[in-house]
């Protein structure tokens, strides 16, 4: 019982209080946009939470930044280790190099180049490993051993979650009569810790999730109450492939209001927008919540929505509009 | 004499700060970014005033926006023209706009059908011609003689060149202690209202121009002190293809320091940065002045540096590093 119980251990406002207090120094307070154009396209007053701006161009700087520096003294000594060959492989080497404690991140053998160039350019280790489940969590494991280093999962994890939860945080302040908060949704931490902290200030307030309708596990799982699996997919949102845990689901049915779906299409056409519009780079993770609204599959007809841009680091060389 | 003179009007400082209260309300007030990975890339603190943000996506929404508010009432009932097949155009079209008074752009008949869209979603009239300097002029000189509108050139102006000082007003304010402050120079009527702006607020703060190698005819004109032809030429900054007049050379020599040119390889790695980097969509105009510290042809060694980002509309369906 006490082992399921810290196993689902969740965040409240005041822990993901304590996360912005605590990372203050080491993330950017990042800007909230509006586009006029977009609104007009969309029917509801957009405000945009630009975490592309954020440290390693995504959210992810604030999870990683509050669990390395959540460590005591002895843990931190030893390190870190990850499994990401994206943001989060990332957010945890900056951390870790603005504490000045290693950091491993194990990737994926085929990873690109440039992102194994974003962790290395922080100084972490890279571990590459066989692309598959078992080699990832052998080879994380094997790290942790020989180093002690303390593995800080991606999502799976409170400090991680309050972490993620400031951005919205900051939303409110700047923004303070939002109808609602649309985020989008991978393995949910970004999620649970928005629809934690957008609840807690702002009694009533609508939270959405938004994925691709072509991994669209959470939403699955959040109708159902339990995890569903999600087939082997491709979005152009790769950073949403993930599926849910037990602690991000639970996070989930007690927040969010609903989730929509969108096209791989409607993706490639909010990310445009966001380009065209907007002049902002965005990756197509952080086009997905404007997606679903194009598409109608949330509905916030002349509501005030905050909305989260999840991140920036997007192939300039392959942008889907230039696909062949 | 008398015409001489008027030919050259200039405004000051108070003919600026004038413009700005006159177009408050129709512009954005843009942000200014900064951006540690280039800082440190070129050895200076960069302060970029994101004119790239501003409506229509480009600085020109100021100086249009300032013509078209300073006519008197039945001049502007008449309307306005120009000739532009970019910014300036959809800035005079937006203007007018404004004021709910008719406009007309010339354009080139071989004018991509996106930046006549860009002329048209205003409201405004686009009238095409053939692609060459007598065309547009006597295109535009029918169009004034048939209507009795006001030809708004796109910098030979002093109310344009006035609105286009106000984003260095908002620059300074921002940002009280630069030591520089660099603008790219097309027909010079940024940089002619950047530096008397900017001079003017802050005595002794150095303006820089910034210019294509293959279109440096202002850095030649301004050695010179009289203007200097441009032979035909290309360069992907299309933007700062045009010449000087008499009126902006005044300007020029008067309050700016000296002039920077890049190549064309470098600007294209500049506008690259600033999307990698920044996430900021730039068109390659826009990234002149970091093309030109790159390649150190304008010193600001460890200075701090003011930088006007002209605009943001490039073709995503053709950014330069990804042309064939």
């Amino acid at each position: 019982m006490a082992h399921a119980a810290a196993a689902l251990e969740l965040p409240d406002l005041a822990g993901i209080r304590a996360a912005h207090a605590r990372i203050a120094q080491h993330v950017h307070r990042t800007p909230v946009m509006t586009c006029a154009a977009i609104d007009a396209e969309v029917g509801a007053s957009l405000y945009f939470k630009c975490e592309h701006l954020q440290r390693i161009g995504a959210f992810k700087a604030r999870g990683a930044c509050n669990a390395v520096l959540s460590l005591d003294a002895a843990a931190a000594r030893r390190g870190v280790v990850t499994h990401s060959s994206g943001n989060h492989g990332a957010a945890l080497a900056y951390a870790a190099k603005r504490r000045g404690i290693p950091a491993w991140v194990v990737m994926p053998d085929n990873a690109p180049a440039v992102k194994q160039a974003n962790v290395r350019r922080f100084g972490a280790t890279v571990r590459l490993c066989a692309p598959t489940v078992a080699a990832r969590e052998s080879a994380c494991a094997e790290v942790a051993r020989d180093t002690g280093a303390t593995l800080i999962h991606p999502f799976d994890d409170p400090r991680v979650i309050a972490g993620q939860g400031t951005a919205a945080v900051e939303l409110l302040e700047a923004i303070d009569d939002l109808d609602a908060v649309i985020a989008p949704c991978g393995g949910g931490g970004l999620l649970s810790g928005t629809s934690i902290a957008a609840t807690g200030i702002r009694r009533g307030i609508a939270i959405f999730g938004a994925e691709p309708a072509n991994a669209d596990d959470a939403a699955r799982s959040f109708a159902a109450g339990a995890l569903q699996p999600l087939a082997p997919t491709t979005t152009i949102a790769d950073g949403l492939r993930t599926t849910l845990s037990a602690r991000t689901l639970a996070a989930l049915r007690a927040h969010v209001r609903a989730f929509g779906t969108c096209s791989e299409e409607a993706i490639v056409r909010a990310m445009r927008m966001m380009f065209e519009r907007m002049k902002q780079v965005v990756e197509p993770s952080a086009a997905v919540p404007l997606a679903c609204l194009l598409e109608r599959t949330l509905d916030v007809e002349g509501k005030r929505v905050g909305v989260i841009v999840s991140g920036g680091n997007v192939d300039l060389d392959r942008l889907p509009w230039n696909a062949a």
